[in-house]
């Protein structure tokens, strides 16, 4: 696409893209995609995936809309209620944020558990090694002593003390198939996606639709807040949020705002 | 992004993917850039281009709107009138239609020339060869004997007999500054680009809002059937083609089509 390539992202270091260029958002999130596929960390497809995720970013505005802020608070509720809270890290999120979500972690007492459409022994090395890199202590995934059921073998393939057993799951840029199967085994499901439509910001208990280079940090900021909140609080939080308005007003972003 | 995920396009041979699929052209679209990723032809960067295509692509219903069509006929009428007609390649119109390409030059009496925003050596020849076996004769693009003014110097590097003095040139999947540049040197310019309100289209004389993987044929198919039409016929379809209009289509088709 035409404008997208006026401006090259190829730099050796993140440091190198202006951060007051106009698309300095995308640019990012690009040249970490790319260093991602190029370390092993990403599959080539997860290019694809990212440029089809930053057409709805700029159709949204690229910008953390406000009932993609209510979410973020939702979630952040959510994983500090929870007794067993896991963030799943597939190709994408560990090249796009993986600090972040060690620090989302951290913020929350979730474990973090690496868990890859297309799995192999290498990609999951590389990744939980990319996460210590990042200041990750224990990552989950490479156990893979349980299945989630209704998913084809390798697909389904989870720490039986990770996502098998957690009560509440942050699965972002997650596939329709795996959080479908996720919702069925009645797990609380916090999905981060750009289209609202698809099938897993869909079947979502919170649906964040926003940049996971945006959605991620944020939700750690409403989690440091909310730290010191009474339980009830919390549960108001998690109760006055409305998953068909986020999704609505998503859409509705989409559709009316500047092309 | 979910529900693409969940049809693996990790296929040897594009006929591998089932014809009837619901994604079909999706499917094809993403596995030849991957394999044009695989074969040096596709920088990296053109696997997220092509994702983010794929979305608005999505939005457009993943079918020709009729003012695509008539800017297709209008591109067809237009390369016939032409004197010197230059159809452009760069690494993803290689990796996405060759065999449409030399078709269409064939239709046209067009040149081929490579022009790539990543220029090796490598890339140019690897392209080469790829238009060849897929039935190209003559591949402009080797001597860059010529440059169009106002672009830095790698990118502005054209054939002095192709591009340089050609009277129509098509460019697809183009980047808005060379669009730019081209439209400046007073050519008759025909983009294909599936934001339409990227720089790209904005500058074009014709426009064209449709996969490139659809596109191609049906201006090939017009050519081919305006062949033996009288040179006033076909400049009534040139003089009748309303580029804004087709912009604004394919914008309001975005903004209202299903999600």
């Amino acid at each position: 696409m035409s404008d997208y390539d006026t401006v090259s992202a190829d730099v050796e270091h993140e440091e190198e893209i202006p951060e007051d260029h106009p698309r300095y958002q995308d640019l990012l999130t690009r040249h970490r995609i790319e260093a991602g596929v190029e370390k092993g960390i990403t599959h080539l497809q997860g290019m694809h995936a990212e440029g089809r995720g930053s057409a709805f970013d700029y159709l949204l505005g690229e910008e953390t809309i406000p009932s993609a802020d209510d979410a973020e608070r939702a979630a952040a509720a959510h994983l500090l209620l929870a007794d067993h809270p896991v963030l799943s890290i597939n190709g994408n999120v560990a090249a796009l944020v993986p600090g972040e979500m060690v620090e989302l972690a951290e913020a929350t007492g979730a474990d973090l558990e690496v868990n890859l459409f297309n799995r192999t022994p290498e990609r999951i090395d590389a990744i939980v090694d990319h996460l210590r890199e990042h200041g990750a202590d224990e990552v989950k995934g490479l156990e893979a002593d349980a299945h989630i059921p209704n998913l084809d073998h390798e697909r389904s393939k989870v720490d039986a003390d990770g996502i098998y057993e957690a009560d509440v799951v942050l699965v972002p840029l997650e596939d329709g198939d795996r959080a479908e199967a996720l919702d069925e085994m009645g797990k609380t499901e916090i999905v981060i996606d750009l289209n609202p439509l698809s099938r897993s910001p869909q079947v979502a208990d919170v649906p964040i639709v926003d940049n996971i280079i945006r959605a991620v940090p944020n939700v750690t900021d409403h989690a440091l807040e909310l730290a010191g909140a009474d339980e009830a609080d919390l549960r108001t939080i998690v109760a006055n949020f409305d998953r068909e308005r986020a999704l609505e007003d998503a859409e509705e972003r989409i559709r009316s705002g500047e092309l």
